[in-house]
């Protein structure tokens, strides 16, 4: 269960013919209040796709009635032309549903560069209004509906003991980035909750989840974080709780992504502990996450503790390279500015890989997600276009 | 001819043991004079490496007599240890030459962490002391004793119609980074100068040379570039002609350097133009030559300029997308903040590479010289300590 899995919310997800394998590719998250409360985190690229642009006005309003998404053409550096066929869309799936086209955020995620074959779509938003359904199967079709190099869809659910729930699914395989990923995200909520602590829980939760995943640095033209509350519950819940069960749901989401994106061979957590702000733990943790010579050094199992070393000198931050301690699984191979225990002991033949960083200059720390570069990686990007 | 090209200096390169394979791996270039003047430039990575630390501290004279260089261990993260190794080393080289170990700088690559196996390296001063010489082959055994994962040596001469000369060689195929890449290079010059004019002569070369080669954004713990003046032609240049004529052989050199780099299959210079600064130029061209999504498309021949348009979009740096145009290979595939001519006009399936970002802005430019990602570079680099 995702997005259909709090009350109020029916979902779809159908194939409208975008993409060329005739696969699903347009999907359609509708909120039946009574409440439409919204709120939604935005990429930080310069180079914003159109429905960003879109969503991002209509988002003022904290209000929504639904979404529609698609995958197989981003609508990025599309001009003029390619907000219209995002007006044109949120258009025709306020007419459908006879609500106003302020209500309707629309994401899009492919390839940068093409037109949306609007026929399709549209003909497309009148076969999903026609399937909306508020069972699990339907919030899966919609989970699926929005992948692209994704090879399973994410979807998670957490319920409170209290009564409400929060559901979402989420997609993005490659240029996962600071900052949210090529992803696309829509949660979902019972609770009651205003527009405005709903901003403030999605930004609080993003910040500790989707923004702290580092695939490969990427910052996608169309990130899009989303969450609708229907009130459904008739509950409303304590903020700090809201939030809580938000970063949850939002950390499942993120995992997932992790573990699915392009080539990965190994999980790797970065850890980055004793720094003189979280700031400092955050870039030092990013840049080593995005180093190609450390991620080459884990797909090849290899503890080359050195090329961690090498990565966080390199890094704008307070840094004292006699206090750091590198602990890769469990071993702490760099300590008082020489090789500690010896690398062979640090056994990286599982999938999962812990890399804790101690600067010892302060109490500020953080995790980054990331994954290896594999030949997989390469593969799969030397031919996406094409 | 490199190092042996100008008048005063004599080289070696020869087999000490440190590599297991028994390559070379122990140059010594001597300035024999009249002058001794040298400058440096170093990496800005906080984690230094001992041979870093030493011959920073003699460059403060401004004054070289020799410089010893290994391959096959950095002598980095190796505490004072390893800086005694590296003080030791040039104690011996002193020595046997019968100068001050302060007139001797150490460089070292390879891999970090490793203590050197001194009793090697001792002996190896030794015979190459020996083995001094000014002849073309001693340049060349030189530039060889300080490969790593090079393919092959880089060498470079430049004569001046005054009577003097700059040559040199360079190492340095992975780690290639902003701020000088791994890699070694020493220079040397019979031209008269003082070392103040030569440090700033190196400055002005390496900003425009060296420090734009960007393979995969890593910075190395040992990155240094020596020059070395002899004045043994008797001819005291103008400083202009001089930086102008050390900025071609620095540029010859860094063309090797991204000809030979890990898994290169493609050149690429990605100039950015119409900046409103050069400092933004440098960051979005670095920007762009780092981006793993932007390196595998190349690999793959395929002309994804939207890639390109995301990851410029990512630069903290002055933009305006709508006016933003990308020219690959001299076909515009982006303007007006949409596709101009259609991707399949762009041929990529040559060995060169040409990426034109015309920001619009102001008058500013910078060309940043990077390679693709290959499987050749997760291959090798996967493989590396092992």
């Amino acid at each position: 269960m995702s997005v259909t899995g709090p009350a109020g919310f029916r979902a779809a997800g159908i194939a409208a013919g975008i993409k060329e394998n005739g696969n699903r590719d347009l999907a359609l998250v509708v909120n039946d209040g009574p409440n439409q409360a919204a709120a939604g985190v935005f990429t930080t690229n310069k180079v914003k796709a159109a429905p960003v642009l879109w969503s991002q006005q209509v988002l003022k309003e904290r209000k929504l009635r639904a979404v529609v998404l698609n995958s197989g053409c981003a609508n990025a550096c599309t001009g003029p032309g390619g907000f219209q066929d995002t007006h044109a869309t949120a258009e025709k799936v306020a007419e459908v549903l006879g609500v106003g086209a302020i209500e309707i955020a629309v994401c899009s995620t492919g390839l940068i560069g093409e037109r949306l074959p609007m026929k399709e779509v549209l003909s497309g938003v009148e076969t999903a209004v026609e399937e909306l359904a508020d069972s699990e199967q339907a919030g899966l079709d919609a989970a699926t509906a929005v992948l692209t190099t994704d090879t399973k869809p994410k979807q998670a659910l957490r319920k409170h003991s209290a009564g409400w729930s929060i559901g979402g699914f989420a997609k993005g395989a490659g240029m996962l980035a600071p900052n949210l990923a090529t992803m696309l995200s829509v949660v979902t909520t019972d609770a009651d909750i205003s527009g405005e602590v709903l901003e403030e829980a999605l930004r609080q939760a993003s910040r500790l989840t989707f923004d702290r995943l580092d695939v490969d640095g990427g910052t996608s033209t169309n990130d899009t974080v989303l969450v609708l509350a229907s009130g459904a519950s008739g509950i409303a819940p304590d903020q700090e709780e809201f939030t809580e069960l938000l970063t949850q749901v939002c950390l499942d989401l993120a995992r997932q992504l992790q573990g699915d994106a392009e080539g990965v061979t190994k999980l790797i957590d970065i850890t980055v502990r004793g720094a003189a702000s979280e700031d400092d733990a955050v870039r030092i943790g990013r840049t080593i996450a995005e180093d190609n010579l450390v991620k080459t050094a884990m797909f090849g199992s290899d503890p080359n503790w050195g090329r961690i070393a090498m990565a966080l000198g390199r890094v704008p931050a307070e840094i004292e390279p006699e206090k750091v301690e590198i602990t890769v699984n469990g071993v702490t191979l760099f300590a008082n500015g020489t090789q500690a225990r010896d690398r062979s002991e640090a056994d990286l033949s599982g999938s999962e890989i812990d890399i804790v960083v101690d600067l010892h200059l302060g109490e500020h720390s953080a995790t980054i997600m990331t994954t290896d570069l594999s030949h997989g990686y390469v593969e799969e990007n030397s031919a996406y276009s094409s």
